[in-house]
Protein backbone atom coordinates (compact mmCIF):
# COMPACT_ATOMS: atom_id res chain seq x y z
CA UNK A 1 0.00 0.00 0.00
CA UNK A 2 1.32 3.46 -0.65
CA UNK A 3 0.82 6.99 -0.37
CA UNK A 4 1.85 10.21 -2.28
CA UNK A 5 1.49 13.81 -0.51
CA UNK A 6 0.84 15.31 -4.24
CA UNK A 7 -1.45 13.36 -5.28
CA UNK A 8 -3.78 13.98 -1.90
CA UNK A 9 -3.37 17.36 -2.63
CA UNK A 10 -4.42 16.85 -6.33
CA UNK A 11 -7.43 15.14 -4.83
CA UNK A 12 -8.49 16.61 -1.65
CA UNK A 13 -8.00 13.61 -0.08
CA UNK A 14 -6.23 11.01 2.14
CA UNK A 15 -5.61 8.37 -0.66
CA UNK A 16 -4.46 4.96 -0.04
CA UNK A 17 -3.36 3.00 -3.08
CA UNK A 18 -3.32 -0.86 -3.29
CA UNK A 19 -0.87 -1.88 -5.69
CA UNK A 20 -2.07 -4.93 -7.28
CA UNK A 21 0.32 -3.89 -10.23
CA UNK A 22 3.26 -4.74 -7.93
CA UNK A 23 1.37 -8.54 -7.00
CA UNK A 24 2.33 -11.67 -8.92
CA UNK A 25 1.69 -11.56 -12.68
CA UNK A 26 1.52 -7.39 -12.27
CA UNK A 27 -2.54 -7.93 -11.06
CA UNK A 28 -5.06 -8.79 -8.84
CA UNK A 29 -6.35 -11.62 -11.03
CA UNK A 30 -4.11 -14.20 -9.34
CA UNK A 31 -5.51 -14.04 -6.38
CA UNK A 32 -9.00 -15.40 -7.67
CA UNK A 33 -7.22 -17.75 -10.04
CA UNK A 34 -5.04 -19.27 -7.09
CA UNK A 35 -8.39 -19.86 -5.07
CA UNK A 36 -10.15 -21.36 -8.53
CA UNK A 37 -7.53 -23.76 -8.98
CA UNK A 38 -6.55 -24.44 -5.65
CA UNK A 39 -10.23 -24.97 -4.84
CA UNK A 40 -10.56 -28.09 -7.98
CA UNK A 41 -10.79 -31.45 -6.44
CA UNK A 42 -7.47 -33.77 -7.91
CA UNK A 43 -9.92 -35.56 -10.40
CA UNK A 44 -10.77 -31.89 -11.65
CA UNK A 45 -7.66 -30.40 -11.57
CA UNK A 46 -6.02 -33.50 -13.90
CA UNK A 47 -8.61 -32.14 -16.80
CA UNK A 48 -6.77 -28.68 -16.91
CA UNK A 49 -8.38 -25.74 -17.07
CA UNK A 50 -9.79 -23.12 -19.59
CA UNK A 51 -10.41 -19.88 -19.54
CA UNK A 52 -11.11 -16.35 -21.82
CA UNK A 53 -9.36 -12.72 -20.88
CA UNK A 54 -8.04 -9.66 -22.77
CA UNK A 55 -5.00 -10.65 -20.51
CA UNK A 56 -4.08 -10.46 -16.89
CA UNK A 57 -6.71 -12.97 -15.85
CA UNK A 58 -5.60 -15.16 -18.97
CA UNK A 59 -1.79 -14.69 -16.98
CA UNK A 60 -2.86 -15.11 -13.83
CA UNK A 61 -4.36 -18.40 -14.81
CA UNK A 62 -1.44 -19.63 -16.91
CA UNK A 63 0.89 -18.84 -13.62
CA UNK A 64 -1.56 -20.89 -11.07
CA UNK A 65 -1.86 -23.45 -13.38
CA UNK A 66 1.56 -23.88 -13.48
CA UNK A 67 1.54 -23.68 -9.57
CA UNK A 68 -0.76 -26.55 -9.13
CA UNK A 69 1.52 -28.45 -12.08
CA UNK A 70 -1.95 -28.74 -14.71
CA UNK A 71 -2.32 -27.48 -18.20
CA UNK A 72 -4.20 -23.98 -18.96
CA UNK A 73 -5.39 -22.75 -22.26
CA UNK A 74 -6.47 -19.59 -22.83
CA UNK A 75 -8.61 -17.60 -25.08
CA UNK A 76 -7.54 -14.07 -25.97
CA UNK A 77 -9.24 -11.49 -28.48
CA UNK A 78 -6.93 -11.14 -30.89
CA UNK A 79 -6.04 -7.45 -30.32
CA UNK A 80 -4.71 -7.69 -26.70
CA UNK A 81 -1.48 -6.50 -26.09
CA UNK A 82 1.57 -8.43 -27.01
CA UNK A 83 2.67 -8.19 -23.75
CA UNK A 84 -0.09 -9.77 -21.82
CA UNK A 85 0.16 -12.08 -24.53
CA UNK A 86 4.00 -13.32 -24.11
CA UNK A 87 3.28 -13.21 -20.32
CA UNK A 88 0.56 -16.03 -20.87
CA UNK A 89 2.94 -18.09 -23.15
CA UNK A 90 5.59 -17.55 -20.58
CA UNK A 91 3.50 -19.02 -17.97
CA UNK A 92 2.91 -22.41 -20.21
CA UNK A 93 -0.42 -21.22 -20.96
CA UNK A 94 -1.69 -21.97 -24.40
CA UNK A 95 -3.34 -19.57 -26.30
CA UNK A 96 -6.10 -19.67 -29.04
CA UNK A 97 -7.30 -16.03 -30.17
CA UNK A 98 -10.48 -14.67 -30.65
CA UNK A 99 -12.63 -12.04 -32.29
CA UNK A 100 -12.53 -8.73 -29.78
CA UNK A 101 -16.49 -9.39 -28.89
CA UNK A 102 -17.63 -10.84 -25.90
CA UNK A 103 -19.54 -13.21 -27.88
CA UNK A 104 -16.90 -14.25 -29.77
CA UNK A 105 -14.84 -14.84 -26.61
CA UNK A 106 -17.49 -17.00 -24.97
CA UNK A 107 -17.61 -19.56 -28.21
CA UNK A 108 -14.23 -19.86 -28.54
CA UNK A 109 -13.43 -20.86 -25.24
CA UNK A 110 -16.66 -23.68 -25.52
CA UNK A 111 -15.35 -24.78 -28.25
CA UNK A 112 -11.70 -25.21 -26.61
CA UNK A 113 -13.69 -26.56 -23.38
CA UNK A 114 -15.37 -28.91 -25.94
CA UNK A 115 -12.05 -30.30 -27.42
CA UNK A 116 -10.04 -30.55 -24.46
CA UNK A 117 -12.28 -31.44 -21.52
CA UNK A 118 -10.49 -28.89 -19.46
CA UNK A 119 -12.24 -27.08 -16.78
CA UNK A 120 -13.73 -23.60 -17.06
CA UNK A 121 -12.28 -20.84 -15.18
CA UNK A 122 -14.84 -17.90 -16.08
CA UNK A 123 -12.55 -14.46 -15.18
CA UNK A 124 -15.72 -12.92 -12.86
CA UNK A 125 -18.96 -15.77 -13.10
CA UNK A 126 -17.73 -17.26 -10.60
CA UNK A 127 -17.48 -17.71 -6.61
CA UNK A 128 -14.18 -18.64 -6.18
CA UNK A 129 -13.22 -16.04 -8.31
CA UNK A 130 -14.94 -13.33 -6.62
CA UNK A 131 -13.69 -14.72 -2.94
CA UNK A 132 -10.57 -14.51 -4.24
CA UNK A 133 -10.52 -10.81 -5.28
CA UNK A 134 -12.15 -9.96 -2.17
CA UNK A 135 -8.55 -10.36 -0.46
CA UNK A 136 -7.52 -7.21 -2.31
CA UNK A 137 -9.99 -4.78 -0.64
CA UNK A 138 -9.75 -6.93 2.91
CA UNK A 139 -5.99 -6.14 3.05
CA UNK A 140 -6.53 -2.66 2.40
CA UNK A 141 -9.18 -2.39 5.37
CA UNK A 142 -6.45 -3.93 7.54
CA UNK A 143 -3.84 -1.67 6.68
CA UNK A 144 -6.32 1.16 7.03
CA UNK A 145 -9.58 0.33 8.89
CA UNK A 146 -10.93 3.56 8.75
CA UNK A 147 -11.40 4.47 5.14
CA UNK A 148 -14.92 6.14 4.31
CA UNK A 149 -14.85 5.09 0.47
CA UNK A 150 -13.06 2.71 -1.75
CA UNK A 151 -13.40 3.19 -5.17
CA UNK A 152 -11.95 0.20 -7.97
CA UNK A 153 -12.19 -0.29 -11.79
CA UNK A 154 -15.11 -2.34 -13.48
CA UNK A 155 -15.03 -4.27 -15.96
CA UNK A 156 -17.11 -8.00 -15.52
CA UNK A 157 -17.24 -7.13 -11.98
CA UNK A 158 -15.31 -9.61 -10.02
CA UNK A 159 -12.61 -7.06 -8.64
CA UNK A 160 -15.46 -4.74 -7.60
CA UNK A 161 -17.76 -7.54 -6.53
CA UNK A 162 -14.92 -8.51 -4.17
CA UNK A 163 -14.22 -5.49 -3.20
CA UNK A 164 -17.72 -4.72 -2.06
CA UNK A 165 -17.59 -7.83 0.31
CA UNK A 166 -13.89 -7.32 0.92
CA UNK A 167 -14.77 -4.29 2.48
CA UNK A 168 -17.66 -4.31 3.92
CA UNK A 169 -16.70 -7.31 5.46
CA UNK A 170 -14.10 -5.32 7.27
CA UNK A 171 -15.84 -2.20 8.03
CA UNK A 172 -19.92 -1.47 7.32
CA UNK A 173 -19.95 2.22 6.73
CA UNK A 174 -17.57 1.94 4.04
CA UNK A 175 -18.52 3.10 0.89
CA UNK A 176 -17.48 1.25 -2.72
CA UNK A 177 -17.82 3.20 -6.19
CA UNK A 178 -16.79 1.25 -9.24
CA UNK A 179 -14.99 3.34 -11.87
CA UNK A 180 -15.98 2.96 -15.50
CA UNK A 181 -14.67 4.06 -18.50
CA UNK A 182 -17.50 6.07 -20.29
CA UNK A 183 -16.44 4.23 -23.83
CA UNK A 184 -17.70 1.19 -22.06
CA UNK A 185 -20.38 2.09 -19.67
CA UNK A 186 -22.34 -1.15 -19.37
CA UNK A 187 -21.71 -1.67 -15.45
CA UNK A 188 -23.18 1.88 -15.23
CA UNK A 189 -25.98 1.62 -17.39
CA UNK A 190 -26.92 -2.14 -15.88
CA UNK A 191 -27.05 -0.70 -12.19
CA UNK A 192 -28.92 2.96 -13.42
CA UNK A 193 -31.45 0.62 -15.50
CA UNK A 194 -31.55 -1.91 -13.44
CA UNK A 195 -31.36 -4.58 -16.31
CA UNK A 196 -28.48 -6.54 -17.01
CA UNK A 197 -26.65 -4.76 -20.23
CA UNK A 198 -23.81 -5.95 -22.45
CA UNK A 199 -20.73 -4.31 -23.88
CA UNK A 200 -20.48 -5.56 -27.24
CA UNK A 201 -17.37 -3.98 -28.18
CA UNK A 202 -14.92 -1.17 -26.99
CA UNK A 203 -11.81 0.49 -28.40
CA UNK A 204 -11.45 2.07 -24.75
CA UNK A 205 -7.33 2.76 -23.85
CA UNK A 206 -8.07 0.82 -20.86
CA UNK A 207 -7.95 -2.58 -22.62
CA UNK A 208 -8.78 -4.48 -19.29
CA UNK A 209 -12.22 -3.09 -18.91
CA UNK A 210 -14.22 -4.04 -22.11
CA UNK A 211 -15.94 -6.98 -20.20
CA UNK A 212 -19.44 -6.80 -19.34
CA UNK A 213 -21.03 -7.93 -15.93
CA UNK A 214 -21.86 -11.05 -15.76
CA UNK A 215 -25.64 -12.58 -13.59
CA UNK A 216 -23.24 -12.89 -10.48
CA UNK A 217 -21.39 -9.67 -10.17
CA UNK A 218 -24.58 -7.61 -11.61
CA UNK A 219 -26.59 -9.45 -8.42
CA UNK A 220 -23.81 -8.54 -6.07
CA UNK A 221 -23.43 -5.19 -7.15
CA UNK A 222 -26.95 -3.93 -7.02
CA UNK A 223 -26.55 -5.03 -3.64
CA UNK A 224 -23.48 -3.41 -2.50
CA UNK A 225 -22.05 -0.83 -4.59
CA UNK A 226 -22.52 2.78 -3.77
CA UNK A 227 -22.23 4.24 -7.61
CA UNK A 228 -20.20 3.84 -10.77
CA UNK A 229 -18.37 6.77 -12.25
CA UNK A 230 -17.79 7.01 -15.36
CA UNK A 231 -14.29 8.64 -16.62
CA UNK A 232 -13.44 10.10 -20.02
CA UNK A 233 -10.13 8.83 -22.16
CA UNK A 234 -8.35 11.62 -21.09
CA UNK A 235 -8.90 11.44 -17.35
CA UNK A 236 -7.90 7.37 -17.76
CA UNK A 237 -4.07 9.14 -19.56
CA UNK A 238 -4.08 11.70 -17.03
CA UNK A 239 -4.70 9.78 -14.11
CA UNK A 240 -2.22 7.10 -15.59
CA UNK A 241 0.40 9.56 -16.17
CA UNK A 242 0.47 11.12 -12.40
CA UNK A 243 0.65 7.40 -11.29
CA UNK A 244 3.65 7.02 -12.85
CA UNK A 245 5.51 10.51 -12.35
CA UNK A 246 4.53 10.88 -8.67
CA UNK A 247 3.95 7.20 -7.15
CA UNK A 248 7.05 6.00 -9.43
CA UNK A 249 5.16 2.87 -9.95
CA UNK A 250 4.19 1.22 -13.88
CA UNK A 251 0.06 1.21 -13.58
CA UNK A 252 -1.29 0.05 -16.89
CA UNK A 253 -4.51 2.55 -18.01
CA UNK A 254 -7.05 -0.10 -16.97
CA UNK A 255 -5.20 0.29 -13.14
CA UNK A 256 -5.21 3.85 -13.35
CA UNK A 257 -9.10 4.18 -13.98
CA UNK A 258 -9.88 4.47 -10.03
CA UNK A 259 -8.26 7.66 -9.36
CA UNK A 260 -9.40 9.43 -12.39
CA UNK A 261 -12.57 10.86 -10.94
CA UNK A 262 -11.02 12.03 -7.96
CA UNK A 263 -8.71 14.29 -10.26
CA UNK A 264 -11.48 16.42 -11.12
CA UNK A 265 -12.75 19.72 -9.28
CA UNK A 266 -14.91 18.66 -6.45
CA UNK A 267 -14.31 15.14 -7.29
CA UNK A 268 -14.30 13.43 -3.74
CA UNK A 269 -17.57 16.45 -3.09
CA UNK A 270 -19.38 14.30 -5.07
CA UNK A 271 -19.21 11.28 -3.25
CA UNK A 272 -21.04 12.63 -0.62
CA UNK A 273 -19.02 10.86 2.01
CA UNK A 274 -20.24 11.06 5.60
CA UNK A 275 -18.16 13.98 7.83
CA UNK A 276 -15.85 11.95 9.75
CA UNK A 277 -15.10 14.03 12.83
CA UNK A 278 -11.89 11.99 13.61
CA UNK A 279 -9.92 12.92 10.13
CA UNK A 280 -9.93 16.34 8.47
CA UNK A 281 -9.84 15.08 4.82
CA UNK A 282 -12.07 11.90 3.63
CA UNK A 283 -9.86 9.00 3.45
CA UNK A 284 -10.12 6.90 0.27
CA UNK A 285 -8.85 3.31 -0.85
CA UNK A 286 -7.68 3.21 -4.33
CA UNK A 287 -7.24 -0.15 -6.04
CA UNK A 288 -4.31 0.33 -8.92
CA UNK A 289 -5.75 -2.93 -10.35
CA UNK A 290 -2.96 -4.10 -12.70
CA UNK A 291 0.66 -2.74 -14.10
CA UNK A 292 1.47 -4.85 -17.46
CA UNK A 293 1.67 -2.36 -20.35
CA UNK A 294 3.97 -2.22 -23.33
CA UNK A 295 6.91 -0.28 -22.57
CA UNK A 296 8.52 1.35 -25.80
CA UNK A 297 12.16 2.53 -25.73
CA UNK B 1 11.85 -3.30 -0.36
CA UNK B 2 10.70 -5.13 -3.12
CA UNK B 3 11.54 -8.32 -4.52
CA UNK B 4 11.15 -10.23 -8.09
CA UNK B 5 11.12 -13.67 -9.01
CA UNK B 6 11.97 -13.22 -12.20
CA UNK B 7 14.85 -11.26 -11.67
CA UNK B 8 16.27 -13.57 -9.15
CA UNK B 9 15.89 -16.18 -11.83
CA UNK B 10 17.55 -13.81 -13.69
CA UNK B 11 20.84 -13.42 -11.76
CA UNK B 12 20.61 -16.68 -10.21
CA UNK B 13 20.78 -15.35 -7.02
CA UNK B 14 17.80 -13.72 -4.04
CA UNK B 15 17.53 -9.75 -4.90
CA UNK B 16 16.12 -7.32 -2.71
CA UNK B 17 15.68 -4.09 -3.96
CA UNK B 18 15.96 -0.57 -1.81
CA UNK B 19 13.10 1.42 -3.74
CA UNK B 20 14.63 4.75 -3.44
CA UNK B 21 12.73 5.59 -6.20
CA UNK B 22 9.69 5.73 -3.65
CA UNK B 23 11.26 7.62 -1.22
CA UNK B 24 10.24 11.50 -1.20
CA UNK B 25 11.60 13.72 -3.91
CA UNK B 26 12.10 10.49 -5.64
CA UNK B 27 15.57 9.34 -4.77
CA UNK B 28 17.78 8.84 -1.67
CA UNK B 29 19.04 12.11 -1.78
CA UNK B 30 16.58 13.63 0.69
CA UNK B 31 17.61 11.34 3.44
CA UNK B 32 21.22 13.12 3.19
CA UNK B 33 19.48 16.81 2.57
CA UNK B 34 17.16 16.06 5.37
CA UNK B 35 20.08 15.49 7.55
CA UNK B 36 22.49 18.29 6.53
CA UNK B 37 19.64 20.71 6.45
CA UNK B 38 17.73 20.23 10.13
CA UNK B 39 21.43 19.65 11.64
CA UNK B 40 22.38 23.29 11.32
CA UNK B 41 22.23 26.08 13.68
CA UNK B 42 19.73 28.86 13.91
CA UNK B 43 21.76 30.83 12.89
CA UNK B 44 23.41 29.27 10.07
CA UNK B 45 19.87 27.96 8.76
CA UNK B 46 18.51 31.77 8.38
CA UNK B 47 20.78 32.22 5.84
CA UNK B 48 19.46 30.10 3.39
CA UNK B 49 21.49 27.24 1.44
CA UNK B 50 22.78 26.33 -1.60
CA UNK B 51 24.16 23.48 -4.09
CA UNK B 52 25.18 22.42 -6.99
CA UNK B 53 23.34 18.83 -8.32
CA UNK B 54 22.61 17.58 -11.83
CA UNK B 55 18.79 16.80 -10.60
CA UNK B 56 18.06 14.81 -7.14
CA UNK B 57 19.93 16.56 -5.00
CA UNK B 58 18.87 19.38 -5.72
CA UNK B 59 15.14 18.49 -5.54
CA UNK B 60 16.10 17.05 -2.06
CA UNK B 61 17.86 20.53 -0.77
CA UNK B 62 14.75 22.48 -2.10
CA UNK B 63 12.12 20.05 0.00
CA UNK B 64 14.04 19.93 2.90
CA UNK B 65 14.90 23.20 3.21
CA UNK B 66 11.24 24.29 2.45
CA UNK B 67 10.33 21.84 5.39
CA UNK B 68 12.83 23.96 7.29
CA UNK B 69 11.24 26.98 6.07
CA UNK B 70 14.26 28.72 4.98
CA UNK B 71 15.96 29.81 0.81
CA UNK B 72 17.39 27.50 -1.65
CA UNK B 73 19.60 28.36 -3.96
CA UNK B 74 20.28 25.45 -6.45
CA UNK B 75 23.14 25.36 -9.25
CA UNK B 76 22.35 23.05 -11.98
CA UNK B 77 23.79 22.18 -14.88
CA UNK B 78 22.31 23.00 -18.27
CA UNK B 79 21.77 19.92 -19.47
CA UNK B 80 19.87 18.28 -16.72
CA UNK B 81 16.44 16.47 -17.08
CA UNK B 82 13.47 19.10 -17.36
CA UNK B 83 11.69 16.77 -15.42
CA UNK B 84 14.44 17.68 -12.20
CA UNK B 85 14.51 21.29 -13.18
CA UNK B 86 10.39 21.50 -12.39
CA UNK B 87 10.91 19.58 -9.69
CA UNK B 88 13.21 21.93 -7.88
CA UNK B 89 10.95 24.71 -8.93
CA UNK B 90 7.77 23.72 -7.35
CA UNK B 91 9.51 22.88 -4.28
CA UNK B 92 10.62 26.49 -4.03
CA UNK B 93 14.13 26.50 -5.14
CA UNK B 94 16.28 28.73 -6.92
CA UNK B 95 17.70 27.55 -10.31
CA UNK B 96 20.91 28.81 -11.61
CA UNK B 97 22.53 27.18 -14.46
CA UNK B 98 25.64 26.48 -15.32
CA UNK B 99 27.95 24.73 -18.03
CA UNK B 100 28.06 20.85 -17.86
CA UNK B 101 31.25 20.18 -16.02
CA UNK B 102 32.77 19.63 -12.60
CA UNK B 103 34.34 22.57 -12.60
CA UNK B 104 31.67 25.14 -13.18
CA UNK B 105 29.35 23.43 -11.53
CA UNK B 106 32.07 23.87 -8.58
CA UNK B 107 32.39 28.16 -9.94
CA UNK B 108 28.68 28.55 -9.94
CA UNK B 109 27.97 27.20 -6.72
CA UNK B 110 30.87 29.45 -4.78
CA UNK B 111 29.73 32.55 -6.84
CA UNK B 112 25.90 32.09 -5.79
CA UNK B 113 27.09 31.50 -2.17
CA UNK B 114 28.93 34.61 -2.61
CA UNK B 115 26.10 36.43 -3.92
CA UNK B 116 23.43 35.13 -0.97
CA UNK B 117 25.79 34.21 2.04
CA UNK B 118 23.98 30.93 1.74
CA UNK B 119 25.23 28.13 3.56
CA UNK B 120 26.80 25.33 0.86
CA UNK B 121 25.44 21.86 1.27
CA UNK B 122 27.62 20.15 -0.79
CA UNK B 123 26.07 17.08 -2.79
CA UNK B 124 28.43 14.42 -0.86
CA UNK B 125 31.91 15.93 0.59
CA UNK B 126 29.50 16.24 3.31
CA UNK B 127 29.89 13.88 7.02
CA UNK B 128 25.86 15.11 7.07
CA UNK B 129 24.74 14.08 3.95
CA UNK B 130 26.72 10.56 4.06
CA UNK B 131 25.36 9.85 6.90
CA UNK B 132 22.04 10.35 5.95
CA UNK B 133 22.53 8.25 2.58
CA UNK B 134 23.72 5.44 4.74
CA UNK B 135 20.27 5.20 6.56
CA UNK B 136 19.12 3.12 2.80
CA UNK B 137 21.85 0.19 3.54
CA UNK B 138 21.26 0.34 7.56
CA UNK B 139 17.63 -0.34 6.76
CA UNK B 140 18.11 -2.67 3.98
CA UNK B 141 20.14 -4.79 6.45
CA UNK B 142 17.80 -4.63 9.07
CA UNK B 143 15.10 -5.92 7.04
CA UNK B 144 17.28 -8.51 5.65
CA UNK B 145 20.44 -9.12 7.87
CA UNK B 146 21.96 -11.58 6.45
CA UNK B 147 22.48 -10.47 2.85
CA UNK B 148 25.74 -11.74 1.44
CA UNK B 149 26.72 -8.50 -0.89
CA UNK B 150 24.99 -5.05 -1.76
CA UNK B 151 25.37 -2.82 -4.88
CA UNK B 152 24.69 0.67 -5.24
CA UNK B 153 25.12 3.10 -7.77
CA UNK B 154 28.69 5.27 -7.32
CA UNK B 155 29.22 8.77 -8.70
CA UNK B 156 30.02 11.28 -6.06
CA UNK B 157 30.69 9.01 -4.01
CA UNK B 158 28.03 9.77 -1.22
CA UNK B 159 25.64 7.02 -1.42
CA UNK B 160 28.05 4.46 -2.24
CA UNK B 161 30.30 5.85 1.21
CA UNK B 162 26.86 6.00 2.85
CA UNK B 163 26.34 2.63 1.98
CA UNK B 164 29.58 0.74 3.54
CA UNK B 165 29.12 2.52 6.03
CA UNK B 166 25.44 1.54 7.10
CA UNK B 167 25.64 -1.98 5.45
CA UNK B 168 29.09 -2.95 7.10
CA UNK B 169 27.79 -0.91 10.81
CA UNK B 170 25.09 -3.77 10.72
CA UNK B 171 26.73 -6.58 8.99
CA UNK B 172 30.38 -6.71 9.02
CA UNK B 173 30.30 -9.84 7.02
CA UNK B 174 28.60 -8.01 3.95
CA UNK B 175 30.55 -7.12 0.76
CA UNK B 176 29.56 -3.51 -1.06
CA UNK B 177 30.34 -3.11 -4.72
CA UNK B 178 29.73 0.42 -6.38
CA UNK B 179 27.93 0.74 -10.09
CA UNK B 180 29.68 2.75 -12.45
CA UNK B 181 28.80 3.83 -16.15
CA UNK B 182 32.38 2.97 -18.12
CA UNK B 183 31.49 6.49 -19.78
CA UNK B 184 32.18 8.12 -16.49
CA UNK B 185 34.51 5.71 -14.48
CA UNK B 186 36.17 7.98 -12.34
CA UNK B 187 35.57 5.89 -8.90
CA UNK B 188 36.92 2.64 -10.67
CA UNK B 189 40.33 4.60 -11.59
CA UNK B 190 40.75 5.95 -8.38
CA UNK B 191 40.63 3.38 -6.37
CA UNK B 192 42.45 1.21 -9.10
CA UNK B 193 45.03 3.91 -9.63
CA UNK B 194 44.92 5.22 -5.64
CA UNK B 195 44.89 8.55 -6.66
CA UNK B 196 41.43 10.20 -6.75
CA UNK B 197 40.68 11.00 -10.83
CA UNK B 198 38.41 13.39 -12.25
CA UNK B 199 35.27 12.58 -14.56
CA UNK B 200 35.61 16.46 -16.63
CA UNK B 201 32.15 15.79 -18.86
CA UNK B 202 30.45 12.10 -19.39
CA UNK B 203 27.46 11.89 -22.03
CA UNK B 204 26.33 8.84 -20.08
CA UNK B 205 22.41 8.11 -20.04
CA UNK B 206 22.95 7.41 -16.31
CA UNK B 207 22.53 11.79 -15.99
CA UNK B 208 22.85 11.01 -12.02
CA UNK B 209 26.00 9.49 -12.02
CA UNK B 210 28.07 12.18 -13.86
CA UNK B 211 29.89 13.64 -10.69
CA UNK B 212 33.68 12.87 -9.06
CA UNK B 213 34.45 11.69 -6.41
CA UNK B 214 35.89 13.72 -3.71
CA UNK B 215 38.38 13.68 -1.19
CA UNK B 216 36.12 12.40 1.72
CA UNK B 217 34.30 10.06 -0.20
CA UNK B 218 37.55 8.30 -2.00
CA UNK B 219 38.80 7.95 1.94
CA UNK B 220 35.96 6.42 2.61
CA UNK B 221 35.70 4.05 -0.43
CA UNK B 222 39.48 3.22 -0.17
CA UNK B 223 38.65 1.86 3.21
CA UNK B 224 35.82 0.01 2.99
CA UNK B 225 34.45 -0.43 -0.86
CA UNK B 226 34.82 -4.19 -1.91
CA UNK B 227 35.20 -3.11 -5.81
CA UNK B 228 33.57 -1.12 -8.35
CA UNK B 229 31.61 -2.36 -11.59
CA UNK B 230 31.65 -0.58 -14.72
CA UNK B 231 29.03 -1.32 -17.09
CA UNK B 232 27.84 -0.32 -20.74
CA UNK B 233 25.10 2.28 -21.55
CA UNK B 234 23.46 -1.11 -23.19
CA UNK B 235 23.37 -2.80 -19.77
CA UNK B 236 22.30 0.37 -18.00
CA UNK B 237 19.49 0.63 -20.23
CA UNK B 238 19.01 -3.02 -20.10
CA UNK B 239 18.30 -3.30 -16.34
CA UNK B 240 16.28 0.01 -16.40
CA UNK B 241 13.54 -1.68 -18.60
CA UNK B 242 13.91 -5.17 -16.71
CA UNK B 243 13.11 -3.17 -13.89
CA UNK B 244 10.34 -0.98 -15.02
CA UNK B 245 8.75 -4.26 -16.49
CA UNK B 246 9.09 -7.08 -14.21
CA UNK B 247 9.01 -5.19 -10.88
CA UNK B 248 6.37 -2.84 -11.98
CA UNK B 249 8.86 0.55 -10.50
CA UNK B 250 10.12 3.53 -12.43
CA UNK B 251 13.65 4.02 -12.31
CA UNK B 252 16.17 6.32 -13.83
CA UNK B 253 18.95 4.94 -15.80
CA UNK B 254 21.17 6.19 -13.10
CA UNK B 255 18.77 4.60 -10.44
CA UNK B 256 18.84 1.03 -12.25
CA UNK B 257 23.05 0.92 -12.40
CA UNK B 258 23.33 -1.29 -9.84
CA UNK B 259 21.28 -4.17 -11.19
CA UNK B 260 23.04 -4.39 -14.60
CA UNK B 261 26.35 -6.26 -13.97
CA UNK B 262 23.93 -9.25 -12.06
CA UNK B 263 22.67 -9.23 -15.82
CA UNK B 264 25.67 -10.90 -17.05
CA UNK B 265 25.97 -14.16 -17.33
CA UNK B 266 28.22 -15.16 -14.65
CA UNK B 267 28.04 -11.55 -13.07
CA UNK B 268 27.17 -13.42 -9.60
CA UNK B 269 29.93 -15.24 -9.33
CA UNK B 270 32.49 -12.74 -10.39
CA UNK B 271 31.70 -10.69 -7.05
CA UNK B 272 33.03 -14.10 -5.12
CA UNK B 273 30.87 -14.11 -2.32
CA UNK B 274 31.71 -16.55 0.38
CA UNK B 275 29.17 -19.34 0.22
CA UNK B 276 26.71 -19.00 2.72
CA UNK B 277 25.75 -22.20 4.32
CA UNK B 278 22.15 -21.32 4.84
CA UNK B 279 20.68 -20.14 1.39
CA UNK B 280 20.96 -22.01 -1.71
CA UNK B 281 21.70 -18.69 -3.59
CA UNK B 282 23.62 -15.43 -2.94
CA UNK B 283 21.69 -13.13 -1.44
CA UNK B 284 22.09 -9.03 -2.89
CA UNK B 285 21.00 -6.11 -1.95
CA UNK B 286 20.12 -3.56 -4.80
CA UNK B 287 19.96 0.05 -4.04
CA UNK B 288 17.35 1.51 -6.61
CA UNK B 289 18.41 4.88 -6.31
CA UNK B 290 15.85 7.30 -7.95
CA UNK B 291 12.82 7.43 -10.33
CA UNK B 292 12.84 10.93 -11.78
CA UNK B 293 12.79 10.34 -15.50
CA UNK B 294 11.01 12.35 -18.10
CA UNK B 295 7.92 10.24 -19.27
CA UNK B 296 6.83 10.75 -22.89
CA UNK B 297 3.01 10.40 -23.93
Amino acid sequence: MLTSATLDALAGAELFFKCENLQKTGSFKIRGATNAIFSLSEEDAARGVVTHSSGNHAAAVACAAGWRGIAAWIVMPKNAPAVKCRAVEAYGGKITFCEPTVASRAETAARVQQETGAVMVHPYDDDRIIAGQATAAKELLEDVPELDAVLAPVSGGGLLSGTCLGAKGQNGTVKVFGCEPERADDAYRSLTSGVLQKQESSDTIADGLRASLAPRTFAILRKNVDGVLLVSEEEIVEATKRIWERMKVVVEPSGAVALAPLLRSSGVSKLRLRKNSEHAKPRIGIILSGGNVELKC
